[in-house]
C-alpha cells in the first residue's frame, strides 16, 4: 500500500481543539477500509468484527482475569493491548477501540457499575426532569484515558485504521432509564411517551456527551467513528424518526467536519435502515436478518453497508461458514462500499480460529 | 348478534376423532372475531390481547399465589378461570387458553419446569440424533386436561370464541436445545446449520406434538388457533423458509380439514411477515415494528392481520395511547381483515384498566 502523503495530520491535533480533527490521510485514508466507507474502489472487502477485541480471545480474558469492565476501559495501556489482541491475531483490516457504552455517562459523573453476565447497572436511574438535569457534559479532561489510549494505538496500529467507538443517544438512555439492560424498554418508552420534553432533554444532553467524547477519539487520530444504537430495532420507524433520529443526527453531524466516516448500527432494524442512515451516516450496519442487497435497496446509492454474517454461523461446521461468507460477499456487490462484518458482536464462545479464517476467505473471495 | 345455525358443531366432536372438528357455526362464526379472521365484514374491530390472561391482572396473581406453572396449565379449573378473568373484566372479542408454550413437549415427557423469572429450563437438552430418538408423539390422553379445559371453556364462554394455543416447532427447538430461554439462540442454530437431519429430526417431531396438542384443542371446540413462534424474528428469510417454514406449515395445513382460522404470529418478524403467511397461516401477527398497511402489502390479499399496538404505549399517558390505538385502526384498514392485538404480550407491570379502556375505544372507534 503506497502513502500519497507523509504522515498523519489527524495525530497532530491537540485535545483543546478536538472538532478541528482533519480526515485520515497517507496510509489510513488509502486503507481498504476507510476507501470502502467512502464508496471507493477497494483492493479487497475489508473485514473487522464487532466485539473482536473480547470474550472470544484466551488473551483477552487473561489480560482481564480480576480487572473490572470499567477499570479495563479507564487504563489506556490496558485498552491499546486489548484492542491490539485481534489485528495481531485476525489481520483485521480495522481496530475498533475497547471501550464500553456507559464510558461516557460514567465520565459525566452517573454513578454505574458494569456487572458481569449482567451489564451496566446504573445507581440512580434518571426518570425525571430534575434528574437530567444532573446530568451534567463532558470535557475532553473526564475522557482524558481516552485520548491516551487511542495516540497510543494511533501510534502501534501504523497502517490499520482504529474506529472509534460510542453509544448512541437512544441505547445510552435507555440504560439510564431502566436502571440497566431490559428487554421491553418499557420505562424508557413510557417516558418517552409520556413526557416528551423531559425524553428530548435528556437524549440532547446524552447526545452532546456523545459527541464530545466522539470528539476527542477524532482529535486524537481514530480513522473512523462507530455509532452504536443498540437497542433502536425495538422502535417503530415512525417513533424513531419523532424521538430518536433528531439526537443521534446532532451527534453523526456534529462529526461533519472531522471528515472521517461514521458508521450507524443497530440491531433488529429491518425498518429503520433508511432512517438511520438518513440520520448522518456514511456506513449503516445491517444485521443478518435483512440480506445486503436489499438492505442497499433501501438505504440508497449515496451510503455505504456494513455486516452482516449471523454471530451464531461462526458455530457452525466450515463448510456451512464458508458457503455464508461468500453469500454475504455477493449480496454485497450490490452496495455502493461494503465492510465486511458480523451482524452483531462476537459471541464469546466463539472459535477464534473460525475469526481468522473468515478474514482470509473474505480477502481471497474478494480480491480485485 | 343472530344465530343463523343452531348450537355449535364442533362441540359434538369427540377426543378420539381430533382431525375431523368441524368449523365453527353459530354464534361463534358470527363472531366479529372469527369473521375478521375470515376477511368477512364485521360491526366492529375485534380485540383481544395477547397475554391478557396473566400477570397484569390482580385476581390472577392471587389465584396462582403458591401454584406453580406448569401446574397451573394443567389444572383444568385453573386454566377455565383464568382464561376467563379477561373476558369478564375488559370484555375482549375472544378468550386465549392459558396454557405455555412448553406444556405439549413436557405430556411428551421432557422432564423441565417453569422457573418464576427465568421461563422455561429443560433438564437434559436436546442436542443429538439419540436425543431427538428419545422424544415420543403424544396422544390425547397425555393432554386430557387441555381437553377438559377448553370443554369447560366452550361452555362457560357462550358466544365468546375461544381461542387455541400453541408455540411453533422452531421457538419449541430453541428452548430444547437451549436448555432454556436464549438471548442469542447460539446452540440451536449451530445444530441447525451443522446437522440439518438431526435439526429436521427435531422440528419434525414437535410439529407432530404440536399438531396433536392443536387438534385435542380442536376438537374441545376452540374456535380459532394461535401457533407462536417467539423467537422466528431471529432468523432470515433464507433461514426460515429453508430450516423453519416446512415445520410451522406442517402444523398449519394440518389443520386445514378443522375449518378453525389459523393465526400465526412472531416478534421482530419485520423480514418474515410474507414467509409466516406462506406457511400456511389465515391471519398473520404482526408486531408494533411494522405498520399494519406496510405489513399487509407484504403479506398479500388473502390473509388478514392481526396487531399491533407497542406494548409499552399501555405505560403511557392516555391521550397518547388513544391516538396510537386510533393509528392502528387506521393502518388496519388496508388489510382485507384486522384483530386488534398488541404487537406482543401485555407487559406484567401494565395498569388493567387501560386495557379495559382500549377494549372500548377499539369498539367505539371501529363502529360500522
Amino acid at each position: 500500500m503506497t502513502t500519497t502523503t507523509p504522515g498523519n495530520a489527524a495525530h497532530d491535533a491537540t485535545p483543546d481543539t478536538p472538532a478541528r480533527a482533519t480526515a485520515p490521510v497517507g496510509p489510513l485514508a488509502t486503507s481498504a477500509f476507510v476507501r470502502a466507507c467512502r464508496r471507493e474502489p477497494v483492493p479487497h472487502t475489508p473485514v473487522w468484527f464487532m466485539r473482536q477485541a473480547g470474550r472470544s480471545l484466551p488473551e483477552y480474558r487473561q489480560l482481564r482475569s480480576g480487572i473490572g469492565m470499567l477499570e479495563s476501559c479507564r487504563r489506556p495501556d490496558l485498552v491499546a493491548e486489548i484492542t491490539m489482541q485481534p489485528v495481531r491475531r485476525h489481520g483485521v483490516d480495522a481496530a475498533i477501540l475497547f471501550s464500553d457504552i456507559v464510558v461516557p455517562v460514567a465520565a459525566a459523573g452517573v454513578e454505574l457499575d458494569i456487572v458481569a453476565g449482567t451489564g451496566p447497572v446504573i445507581a440512580e436511574p434518571v426518570r425525571s426532569a430534575a434528574d437530567v438535569g444532573r446530568l451534567r457534559r463532558i470535557t475532553p479532561d473526564d475522557v482524558g484515558f481516552v485520548d491516551e489510549a487511542v495516540r497510543l494505538l494511533v501510534a502501534a496500529l501504523g497502517a490499520t485504521p482504529l474506529i472509534g467507538f460510542a453509544g448512541a443517544p437512544f441505547t445510552l438512555a435507555s440504560y439510564l432509564v431502566e436502571g440497566g439492560p431490559s428487554r421491553t424498554h418499557g420505562r424508557t418508552k413510557a417516558l418517552m411517551y409520556g413526557d416528551p420534553q423531559t425524553w428530548h432533554a435528556l437524549c440532547a444532553r446524552l447526545a452532546e456527551i456523545t459527541l464530545e467524547f466522539l470528539r476527542v477519539q477524532v482529535a486524537a487520530g481514530v480513522a473512523a467513528v462507530q455509532l452504536f444504537d443498540s437497542w433502536a430495532g425495538t422502535l417503530s420507524e415512525a417513533d424513531y424518526r419523532r424521538h430518536v433520529l433528531p439526537h443521534s443526527a446532532a451527534v453523526l453531524h456534529g462529526l461533519a467536519d472531522a471528515g472521517v466516516p461514521r458508521i450507524h448500527f443497530g440491531v433488529g432494524t429491518a425498518e429503520l435502515l433508511e432512517a438511520m442512515g438518513e440520520a448522518g451516516a456514511d456506513v449503516v450496519g445491517v444485521d443478518w436478518r435483512t440480506p445486503l442487497d436489499a438492505a442497499t435497496a433501501r438505504i440508497g446509492p449515496d451510503r455505504a453497508v456494513q455486516g452482516n454474517l449471523d454471530p451464531c454461523l461462526l458455530l457452525a461446521p466450515w463448510p456451512v461458514v464458508r458457503t455464508e461468507v461468500r453469500r454475504v460477499l455477493a449480496d454485497g456487490l450490490a452496495a455502493p462500499g461494503h465492510v465486511f462484518n458480523l451482524g452483531h458482536g462476537v459471541l464469546p464462545e466463539t472459535d477464534p480460529d473460525v475469526l481468522t479464517r473468515v478474514v482470509d476467505l473474505v480477502h481471497e473471495t474478494s480480491q480485485r
